[in-house]
Formats: structure tokens, sequence, C-alpha cells
């Protein structure tokens, strides 16, 4: 069995039932989330060996999260152990028009205290074949950069493939300070993912008329980010790009793009109901990273990447809770939902 | 910070959790609603001072009820307390074409049985912009029906503005009876707010070419509406009338038209998928009055009014839960539902 | 009132809240299910005296369940007591591409252990108009196959109707068996109601042109469907079958064809937000046997039961708590599901 | 199987969940109780064959109590339909200290609206063995009143047991019209139920040496008080009394007399952890009028209805989910809660 | 109405459903506490008038509080909005021989972060009549104990009498500096308030012959502390400590000592089935202000304080939801729970 | 860190939330027990390497429970895969005077249909040094008794310590098969563990003057049945019995008595009121195998062992939630329950 290693940074994800707001609560649905770990847990439902590294406190929240991922089958043998806190976020979900919204609390976490030499590279890359990590994790602390920039470094050396969602969030940085992070770290990227907005923000590469919030997209103007990454950052090998269409918060149409040895790739476009968003990137690449692990075909790898994706958006919580068959079933073009008795 | 007096009835709303019907039912959600409290609300989440007066036993579920407000904000000072009981309504949330149902058990309240020399309206409108009350409360006693009259003809000597609801319910009284005791109240009133069925029902005014069920809506038969209402009731400043489709119980057409200065205004469209449509009236009212008071134009009142009721069809229960902000980010025309991160 | 009697087996459904998977859950909700009780209920709902006949362990498990349909009207009195369990099945509810799963746990039940002499089927059909049994409980066992062929065929002696679901399910058993069993069964029966797929699985009877997972349904090819099974069963007086589009697990297209004096009825079609599609082809079949007893036409009959089983699939559970009155509304054409205040 | 009939109210009854106060509540437990219809369903539960006589409206909340209790066993076929409402009451659960505190709104039910002439005692008491009813229904209304002492007197003349739980509530009237009330009921009542407080409120006869907050009790007092009533009401077979040492809300002393035949007996004491009080009075009742019904000895039936009561305050809400056979294994002596495999 | 004023923080409390640890969790139940706050709602809910002054983020979880405590009555007119977040604290009921374990997130929280010069003392102390802060507040950071020094020296001035509860939090910080800090505050203290640990570990007075974990008290021990207070600082108008005899995580024995006037008062002493403990000192503080300022006789105050208390523990949360009229009537001696109908 | 290795069922748990009962229940919740995973979980929770061994199906159900417990810690990597199915349990939570009740439906589970030469039991017991079955095992089926004598065998060959909890069950096999298959497994036992019933039971030694339902317990008839057990299996290094007084399903006293050496060591004694006493004995167990398996005297071994099983009584579900440092800080003599900070 394959591995893969992401590293970066996991919170306690604090969600009102149902539609509820933060202003209704009286109780909160208690899971875990973030980018990296949410790329673990996926791949390990999918059946790959996903180790996945952070720091955490020494406390019985961190310790649920732990006995979680470690029972969904993910590695938490190299997650260390210090600091005084686990972020947290507050998720409501939204609805039609209403926007599902986050607020964050992830000030001064474990993860964001990390330093760099409290890694060790060697013992978490043995026997892995891929790295992952995000934008999150360098934009919590300079010392979380340092650490991800190391790690990816670490991996390249190996001869370990590397993927990176840019994932920019504009609340942890500003879009220079990215821009330049960022600069650093993607040279020893090989794979970049990101969404219709990362890649201007953080490198001002444009989407040529794309308008987010009307949900029109252009393929071309796809391509034409992915070619411009790839000047930019002549290491890397590919460059993918989800597509959505965001309709209203209980339907998007998504589909996605995957760009390598200069050909564009896209996939299949699914119109879909929303249970739960959040996370919906990160199965994303997920399904791309077992995609290249396994050896698929660009085409085969979007698609998969997609339907994986496609189907994470039927879970509720960050995590995707989707089996290997069932993003098999849908591949074969069974998006039928009838009842699998 | 402005103003504004709304009167009337307050139920303890009982809810059978997600789909379920009473039928099935073991526990039930424990929130509160009526039209003109629940104008009250959203105003508050608005930002406005909003006083809501009714008549409430004392009781620790009447308790309740003014704690919850009294959080979000709102006036509960001028309430007064006394009777036996506060009415009571079950709601079952229905879902395609299976309509949401509502059983009231509302006889008898202590609102029902208030006397119209118990209100002080002096200190009640003291410092107000504008009073606004239903066709509910008159519907529920002649006691009721001579507060509610009473109350609209005191605001309007004191120059504050009157909106009133029609909000007609044939549980509550005939369409005759509530013609009748309606023409009473009307002469005091300045904005006249309907559904696409009230009018006729109560007034015998009838949009033409209009038929509920198929959803169908014919923009110059609403427009005959208001013009025979204002013809009617040559006090009007203005006529609004919120037009839904009700293609099924989990999908309904929105907009709304504002006749005023002989001119109808109509807004903008939208397609809900509803979380819970009931109140949905009620933050439209709350919308209009909002743009009234803040000195909107026409259109800009029913686009505002048209939107903050779009986004209260995806808040569970009869308040809406929705801030000044949100509804701004919908007139920009952002209904794309992204998360807010 | 008429009765009806319905035989065969009832499982507890455990079911994790809202759309979490097995994976995620840590409660489960608790109903119970199966073909010939759903049956049951929803007739005894509809106002009919439906008789409910199973065999059910001497335990609170079998009790809670046996007063629940009580409570709901079904005439338990005939229901034996032996054996040493209940069925167990494991509900996943879908949404979007994503599929119910229905994890079954049903083997060495009490009702599959059932002996044929155990039933008196003088007493069971005393006063009744009607037998209806499916597919699902020949399947259980051989024996269960026995009473279920006795019952219809002493049905059939006594000149009650005879209504049968073909309901193949592949864990049950191999079509081979299920085709000769269910042909040794069929004689005894007036009414056969299938969905898209069992008639080719059960007889090998072919329906052109249909596309199962696209969703794509050819009417002519139904129609074929039926001409052939009233060819190879000459008793039939005629046949019913769903038309299920499965656009995806959160939304479906419904009607239905009614075949018999050589003409086929086709209902109106209606598009459904599926809130449980469990049960929904059990509310038709009931639906069915409702115009039937009342003697409706064919139209009417066909009309009414995909009306009926439409409204089902708006219910949490197997079970239909669907009343006439509101069949009757959908039927007049109001589907708008505007609040029933 | 032996019918008893009772007659008398039933309630909506919400409670919040666990130990949540009505100000902290968003949901509330929904069930149903009141004083006859628990003696019912609790002799039903031990075996018998109840039938509950009430008034309730049509509507969904009173079909749903229907449908509890039908399916508890309980007859329900005798119960009139018509009026406007049902009693709520809620009931907070009051620990250690804080006592439970029950608020009522039970005015103008169907059942406090019923005509004596609506109730068809022949029909009603077809196949009866005894009669119960309480000092709660005529509290409710005159016409209740008549009804009750009707349906008592009826029971007489077809020399049908009756029994009577005093049951004084302060709310619904004064102890002098109590007095004057239960004065005209009691000549036809065979077997006077009654707590510590019951006999001295209603009749104005007191039992000696008792404080009740104290919890002390005095077993001569007791037997005063019985021996007065007997005097009283000659008519009287037997007075049973529930002896309760409130040691705080969540633990109490529990214990009962019946004397009857000049001979008081008194049973076996129990300390009992409360998981809910509300409905153990109704338990004893249903506890001796099973041991009446049965012709058990004067000292066995106070041990069963005091056991069988003791049993009822572990269980959630005012029914008694009792079964004989765990009375019995109390009776026996084990009240160890050794885990029953 | 008397205005009371109390400072310092307020926490999300985040705890699993009724006994569950955190490593079985999947919800959390959302409330609010902190030991200032706390004091505020009790009062509130006896009936003064009760500001609340901290500093929270302008978020909706800090909003979810300020409707809550706004709703329960408490003035939040004074709070500061500030700051990147709330505290966050989990805690797990324990039972028998578990102990409940709390679980703190609260660094860098906005009150923490709070400057003295923020506060407007002469707003903040309009009409105000007495002053509440805790050992707890000046724990948080300098600048936090600055802030209440400030406070109690400007209330001082006023003339606003000034209670403290010594409150230690060994995580917190060092018992050496919480004397030292507390030190600087104790001379504005008029009225010390604390437990049997913390005048030993604060001030290194020790209260003679007590075993804490033992539950042993000795009520001259409780004596010499106090004298040595009042000896150290002699400002003390009085000393109120809380004697809690810890059987078990579910029982605990609860009284009280006022000193005052060179007099020790001893409470009654009260057996408690605890719901939830975390608070109790709280409330005790609570009813000690509230019978101050209302010129109870010193034993009048600690029988006050020591009954209210009790009453809390039998309520889930930190804030005590109990009225004066349940005061009262414990007072009276009516500790037996018997249902308030 | 020390291997354990234990061998036998788990089962799917489903219990009625709080007090309910099964006929009450609308939803249970859903936990894993079993007599040997109960040990291994507790074992794991205290910090040693736990492997727990049996065979599951292919299911998610299955699938849930392997995740939970790897999650928990323990080793599921020999957990065979096979069968149809996983038993199920009902457990009603008792309380006061009423027992807790236990309904299995674990007949032809993948455990009982296991095939002794299905286990690689050199793989299994690689670097382990203790293991443990029960009594439950062997009931399950003839070749699950083969399988788990086969492993006692296995055990002793290599040098590692056997332990063996007798665990009658009445309902799996009579006391003479048990005799005879328990006798089979004896003579590889190491230590022996029994409640007050099973020696008798099993083996028809008796303690002499126990009368179970009273509590009454005897401390020489105690270790007169150890001296026997030891006399009929000379190969027996200890037998450690579990002392319950069953004061209620509420209350229990709890100790526990390790003989061994020919000297009896009798632990402290605790009274408790309990949470949920299903999996208290295992817990005793897995306290047992911890202090033996980490080399404390026979005293300190058996007080850890009880310390650690009065925790467990605090705990919902099977499962002890018990940390190493709880169990010592309770060793130590603080059982006050005073909250954790």
């Amino acid at each position: 069995m394959k591995r893969v290693v992401t590293f970066g940074e996991v919170m306690l994800r604090l969600c009102p039932p149902g539609y509820l707001r933060l202003l209704q609560a009286t109780s909160l649905e208690m899971t875990f989330g973030g980018a990296e770990v949410n790329v673990a847990v996926s791949l390990a439902q999918l059946g790959l060996d996903a180790r996945f590294v952070t720091r955490l406190p020494k406390n019985d929240v961190a310790q649920a999260f732990i006995n979680q991922v470690r029972g969904l089958g993910v590695d938490t043998t190299k997650i260390l152990r210090g600091g005084e806190r686990m972020g947290v976020y507050f998720v409501e979900k939204g609805a039609s028009q209403r926007a599902s919204t986050v607020l964050y609390d992830r000030a001064n976490s474990a993860i964001a205290e990390i330093t760099p030499d409290e890694l060790n590279w060697d013992e978490i890359f043995e026997g892995a074949t891929a790295f992952h990590t995000t934008g999150i994790t360098p934009a919590l602390s300079d010392s979380a950069a340092a650490a991800a920039i190391v790690g990816a470094k670490a991996a390249k050396e190996r001869g370990i493939s590397v993927s990176c969602d840019l994932n920019y969030r504009k609340k942890l940085w500003s879009s220079e300070k990215a821009g330049r992070v960022m600069g650093e770290l993607m040279p020893y990227v090989d794979w970049c993912i990101a969404n219709e907005e990362d890649a201007e923000t953080v490198f001002g590469i444009k989407a040529a008329d794309t308008n987010l919030t009307s949900g029109a997209l252009s393929h071309d103007g796809y391509i034409e980010v992915a070619q411009k990454l790839v000047a930019r950052f002549p290491n890397l090998k590919g460059v993918a790009i989800t597509l959505r269409e965001s309709y209203s918060a209980s339907r998007n149409g998504w589909s996605g793009m995957l760009y390598t040895d200069s050909t564009a790739h896209f996939s299949r476009h699914y119109d879909i109901d929303i249970v739960d968003r959040v996370g919906g990137g990160d199965s994303f690449a997920a399904g791309l990273i077992y995609s290249l692990v396994n050896g698929k075909s660009a085409q085969d790898a979007i698609e998969f990447a997609i339907a994986a994706s496609c189907l994470k958006h039927s879970i509720i919580g960050d995590f995707s809770y989707i089996k290997l068959a069932e993003v098999e079933t849908l591949l074969k073009g069974d998006g039928s939902g009838r009842v699998q008795r």
C-alpha cells in the first residue's frame, strides 16, 4: 500500500445542527477538519496508507481527534505533541442564497507554534510516495511556513512527489505575503492545485473572463492560468483547478481541469445538491493524489478527482467518507442515486 | 437609532424535528412566532430599535419568550403581563408536494383578552417613528381589534408612520367580518402590505388572471389590485405585495411589488430552496419598514424587502436571523452562497 | 370499512440521523419497515381496515413494532409470536450523486422460520376483501414461500382479490429461483405490481429501450412488459408499473402505468425532492389497492396510487403517514406546497 | 380478560430534556398524561383490558395521543371527538432540593366542554368489571363533574366496582367546591384513593401528627383518616392512601396503606431514586385496581400497588411501562436491580 | 431596583451531553460561563439590576453570549467589543468517584488583552450599589489585573460596596503571584469570599484540621481563617466561606459561614444530589451580594446565600436559573422537592 | 509496551437514550461491546498494547466497530473478516428498583461460525505477554469453544499468561455444558476471574452464606470458593472475585478479592452511584491484567482492579474510558469527585 504524507493544520470544527445559526444554537456538532488532514482522511478511505503530520497539545480534545482519524486508518504516529491549544472553527451551514459562514479561532495553536527542527523528516518520509501540503499551513505563522518549506524540500530531495493546494485564506495573511512565501515553496512542488480564485490572489495570475459570483466560467481562461503558473514555476508537472459554479449555497456545478504535458484535460460536469461543501476541495486534492500515485492517465485522474469530490459534497463534516467503489460507480456513469440494497 | 413599534400576538411555536409529522414526533422544537413579533425581531436584527407590545401571562413559557426576544435586542418593556395563557401553534414542515401544515391553539390567549385601555400609547410611542400591526390581531377578538384600531389611530395622530399587513386567516374570522373590521383600521394606515390572496379575501379586490396554485402571476393584475386598494383607501401612501410562486413546498419563486406615487416597482426575482417559509412574509414587512424608515427609494425599498425575506427562507423558525450586511451582499448580486471564510 | 390483509416480513429499521453514514453515526433512528407492513400502514392511514400478518419473537423490540402499527390502526391480532429474532436493516440516506444504501441482517428471522400450517387462513381472511404480498416474503425461505403461496391460493379460493409486488431482491435469491417460485405464486394473483427492473430479473420480460441508470423511459416498452406478463399469466387482471426517473438520490421523476383490460393508463408525472424514498413503491401498492377496493376507474386508480406515493417521498421512514385528504388535494392539482393554516 | 373503564382528562405533556428548565429549553419532549389515562395505560401494561373514555378534538395532536395509547393496548373506541383543544401541561423535572414544577394550560379543553349526555354509558360499560375516575375530572368544569357523577352512578347501578382518586388540584377549584362536588360523587364510590393531603383539603379530614414537608408520617394518623372517610361515606369498601416521604426531588420513601373491613394493611417501604415521579400515584391506583379485579387479599393488594408504583418512579413520562412480571419480581423481594440478561 | 456591577471573564462553555467524556462526544452543549458573569446572571434571576462588564470580540459567538444574558435581564450595555477571541472551556461532568474535569483554552482572549483605560468607570458605576469581581480576572493577564484593581478602587472611592471571591486557579498563576496581586486588590474589598482552599493557597492562611479530600470540616478552623484574613486586611467588613463536603462527584454536603463584626454565622447544612456543580460558588456569591444589598442580617445572609447556591446545584450549566421565590421556599424549610402544581 | 491479546465476541450495542425503555424509544445509541473487547479497550486506555481478535463480517457496521476501537488504540490487525453478521444486543438502563435489561440477538454471528483453523496463533501471539478470554466465547458455539481452547493452549505453550473470566450466561448454554466445556479450558488458565454467581453455576462451587439479592456478602465464603477452584484446577495461580452489593439499579457496593499463594487479599470497598454498570466486570478483569503484567503485588493488584472498575461505572457504554492517572488518583484515596480544573 502506497504511503502519502500530508502535513499541516487540524482544528476542532463546531457546527450548529442542521441550518441553525450560531445565534440560535444550544449545541454544536463536534468534528474536526483542516485542509491537510481532510486529504489524509480521504486518501485513507480510498485505501491508501495516509500519514498525517501536525502538532497538537496533550489534552483530550486533541486526543479525540487522534482517536477519530486513527480509527479511520490514518497513520498518526508522527504527530508531535506540544503547545497549548488546537485551533477551533465554527461553521454555519448556509442554504439557498444564504452563504455558509466560517468563523476561525486558530491563532496560537500548537501547529502555528511549531519549530521546523521538531520534525524528523527522515522518519516521516519512510516509505512515502507522495507529500501534500497547502497554502494554509505557511499562513499560520513564519515557523509553520518554514516547516512546510523544509518538508517540501526534503520530499523533493528524496524523490517523493509533492503536491500543494494554494488555498489562499485572506484572514490569515495578505496576498502579498502569500505570494512571497508560497513563491519559496513552489519550486519544490510537482503538482499545484488551485480553485478559481487562488492563482490570482496569491500570484496575481488571473483567469480571463471569469466572474466568480456570477458563476460563469471560461475554459480558456483556466488553461491560461495553468499555462502562466507553469511558466512561472517550471518545475511544475501539472496544475489542477476545480471549477465551481456557485448557483446558490444549496446547488453547485462542479468540474475540474488538469493541465499537464502542455495539455488541458477537463472532467465531466456534475450538478450537485449540497449537504456540506466544506472540505470539497480537499477531497478533490485527495482524488488527484490517489490517481497520480496509482498511475492513472491525466484524463482519468481529473475524472476520478472530480467524481470523488462530487460525492464528498453529500457528506456532513470536512472528512470524505467515500469509498473507492463508490467513486468507481459514479465514474461508470451511475449518479442516479438508486438505492443500493 | 430609529424606534419602530409593533403590536400584536405571539405564540409558542412547536415543531417536530426535520420533516417528521406530528404523528411521528416524540419531541418538539420550541420557538416562538407571530406576525408582529416576527417583524420586531427582524427589525432588531437589521439594527433598528424595535419595540414589541403584546399581553402575556405571568409564567415561565411567556418569560422564555421575553428572554429570547429581549436577548435579540427587542424592547419588551411595554409588554403587559396578565391573562391565563399564550397561544400555541404546531408546525409540520412540508417538503416537495406535501404542504407545511399549521395547527393553531390560540383561543383565550392573554392578547385576545386584552382591553384597549390597558395600553398607554403615550408611553408606547415615546420616540417612535413607525407603527406596525397586521390583520391577525384584530381577528383574535373584538377587544384586540379595538386595541389595534386605537393604536393605529394614536400613531396617526402623533405623525407616526403606520403599516399594516392584511394577513387574512380564515380560521380566525370570516372574510365578511375581516372586511368590516379591517375597513375601520385602514383609514389610519399609510402602507398596506398583502400577499396575493389577502386583498381579494378581505376587501374583495381581485388580482386578475392569477391562479394561485398554478403559481402563474400577472404583473398587471397586481398593479390593478394596488390601484383599487389606493382608490378605496386614499390615505394609503403605498401598497406592497409579495409575489410567491409555489412550485412546491421545497422550492418557491419570490419577488414583490411596491406601488406608490402611482407607480409600480417590481423587485428582482429569486428562486429559493426553502428551509422554513413560515415568517417569510413578516421578514418582507420588516424589510419594507426598514427601508421606509431609512428613506430608501421605492425601488430600493422593494429590492431590500425582497432580498431580506428571500434570505429568511433559509432560517429555521419564524424569526429572521439575517443581518444588514447579509441583505446588502445579496442586493449587490451575490446570491452564490459561496462560503464566507 | 373494507379489510385488506397483507402478509410478509417486518424488520427493525436503523438509520443514522440526517445524511450521516454508518461510519459517522453514534445513534440510530429506530423505526420499522418491510414491504408488506408498509402497505398495511399506508392503507390504515388512508382509512381502510388493514390487517398485517407475520411472525415475530416474544421480545420488546417486536412488541415495540406491534405497539406502533397497532397505534396506527393496523390490525395486529393475527400476528404469530414465536421464533428467535426479527430481521434488522440499516439505511444510509443518500443525497445528490451518492445513493442510499441498505444493509440487511434478516436471516433466521421468525418470519423466515414460519411453517405454513401455523397460519389459520380462515380466521385471517374473515371479512377480507383483498390480500397482498410481495416477492420478498417467498425469498426469505422455502417455508415462507410455501406460506405465501398457500395464502394467495386461500385468498383466491375465497374470492378475495390478490395483489403481489414482484419486489426482486438480489441478495435474497437468484433470479432463477425467483422466477421459479414466483411462477408458482402468480397463478393466484389478480394484480401484479412491478418496478422497471423486476419483470426482467424475475421473469426475463424486458422493457425495450430502457436504460435504468440514465433514467430514460419508454412508455411503449412498459406496455410491452405488461402485455408479456399478462400473456404469461392470463389470470392477471392488471399490471401496475412504477416509472421512476432517478436523476439523483435527491430528485426523482415519478409516474406510473396501470395496464388492464388491454389498455395502458399512464399517470401524471411528478418531479420530487426526496426526503426518504424507501417505502415509496409500497405506498404505490397501497394506493393501488385502495383504489381497486373502492372501485375507482383504471385511470383514477393509477393517478391515486402515484399521487399517494409521490407524497410518501416527503416522509421519513418506511411508513407513509399520508391521509386521504392529502392525496385528494394533490389529485386536484395542488402540489404547490402552500402552507395549510 | 377483565375490562376496566377509566374516564377523564388527557393532556399533551411537554417537558424540557433532562433537568433543563423552561427558560433553558429549545425543545420539549412530547408525551401525554392525565390521571385517568395514566391508570388505563398502566392497567393495559399489566395485562388488563383497559378502556379510556374522554373527549378530544379532531386534530393530529389528539390523534397522536390516540395512536400512542391504542398502541399500548388501551381501548380507545369510546373516545368522543369534538371540541377545540386538548389541554397542555409543562413539566420541569426537579432534582435535589429543587422541586419539579407543573404549569397547566388546560382550560377550555374538549373534555372540560363535554356534556354528560354525549356519553353512552351502556356501550361504555359493556363487559366492564370496574370503573375509575379521579377528583380532577369534576374539577375541570361543571359539565365534566356532571359527567363523572353520572358515570359513577351508572357504574354503581350496573354492579361495576367504582374507584376514585381524590387528587385535589388547588389551581382548578377551591377546597370548598371540591368538598361539595366530590361529596356528590362519593356515594357511588367503592374504593377511595388519596394521598396524604387530599382527605384534609377536600373533606377536612386530617391526619393527626403529620407534617408533610418534614416527611414524618404517622401510621395511626392515616388509619384515623381512613376511619373518618368510611364513617362519612359508609358505602366505601376501602380507603387506600399512598405514604410518600419526600426527602428531596431526587429521593423519596414510598409505602401505602389499604384500609378495608376495619383493618389497616401497610405495605413494605421502599427508598426510591426518582427518574420521574409524575404519574406515580396513578400507577398506584392502577396497581390497586389490578389487585382488586383479580381478587387479591387486602395485604397482597397494597403490596402489589406499592410495588407497581415504586417501579413507575423509574420511568420517564406519566405512563407506567411496567410489566406484570416486573412487579412480581419486586414483590418476591428482588429490588436489587441486577442486570436481567 | 438596585444595581450591582460585576467585572471579569466569560467563556464559551462546551460540554458533552450527559455523562459522556470528550473522547466519546460527537456534539457539545453550548452555554457560557465565568465567575463574574455567573454572579450577574444569578443576581438578575433573583431580581436585581445586574450589569456585567467585560471585553468581547465582534463575532457571532460573542453575540450569542450577549443575546443570552441580555435576555436573562443582565445589563450588557457597558461590554467592550474588541480583541480576537473569547475563551473556551470544556467540561466533562463527573459522577460517583469520577471527578468532573475542566479543560481551559482561555489565553489571548479579548478580556485578557483589555487595557485598563478602555473602561469608563464613571459610566459603569452610574447608579451602582455594589461591585463584584474575583481572583480569576487578575489572573488572566497583568492588564486585566490592573483593570480589576482600578475598578475596585474606583468603586471604593464612590462608596460602592466591593466584594471579591478569591477563586484561585492554579493553571493561571502561581500562588506567589496570586498572593502579591490579590494583596493589591484586597485593600479595596469589603467582603471577601473564599472556598476552603483559597485562603491558604493565595495568602497562606490555613484552616486548621481540615482535610479536603476526606471532606472533614472544622468550624473552628474556618473561623480562624476568617479572623486571620480580617487581621491581614482590616478594611474587610466580612469574610464568607463555602464549606463543601465532597462525598463524591454525585453528592456533596453544602453549608457556609459568614464572619462579620467578629462573629461567625454558620448556615444550615444541605445534602445535595448534584446535577451540575460548576458555578455553585458563584451562585453563593450572588446570594450573599443579594442579601447584603437588601440589608439582611448576617445570619439571614449566609442562610440565603447557601440556600440559593444549594438550589443552583440542580441546574445544568454555569448559570443559576433560580428565582427568589424558590430560595425563599427552601429557606422556609421546604427542601422536600414535592411537585409544585 | 506490553502486549495483551484478548479473543472473543463483540456485538453492536443498541440502547435507548437515558432511562427510556425499548417501548418508548425512537432512537438508539449505537456503541459496541462484548466481554473480551471491553477488556482490550480498557487495557488500551490504561496504556497497554491491547490486541483484540475476533471474526467480523465485511460490512460498515463491523467497520464502524473496527474504526472505533482502532481509534482507541486497540490493535485490530488480526481480526478475521468473514461471516454474515455481527451480534446485536439491546440494553435498557435500569434505575432504582427497576433492573437494567439486556436483550440479545447474537446467534449465527461471524464469531460463532468461526473455525479454529482460521486463526494463526503464531502471528496473533507475536510479542504477547498475556492472553485473556471469557466463558462467553465458548458458549457461542462448539467451534468458538474449540477456538478458545486452542488459543488458551497455544498461549500456555508459549509461556503467555492466561486469564479467563467465567462469565456464565444462562441464555447461551446450560450450566452442565458450561461446566464440561470450561473444564476443558481451565487447565490452561493461570488466573480465573469470577463474580459471585459464576463459580457455583459453572462448577457447582458455592460461596457459603451468600444471598445474592439481599446483597449480603461473606468474606469467608469467597475465600472458600477460591480455595475450591484452586483445588479443582491446580494450575491456577490465582482466583479473582468481584463482590457486588446490589442495593438497587442506581447504587451498588463494590469490592473484590484476589486469592493467590494461598492468601486472600480484599480490596477497599466503594459505594457507587451507577451511570452504566454493563462492562463493569470487564474493566475489573482489565485492571487485574494490567496489574499482573506490570508486576504489582497481589494487594495492589486487587486494589487497582477494583478502583479501575469502580470508575468504569461512571461511564456510559461497555467501554471503560478511564485513564491510568484517574485510577491512581482514586487509589491515593481521592474519590471526592472534586472538579479537576
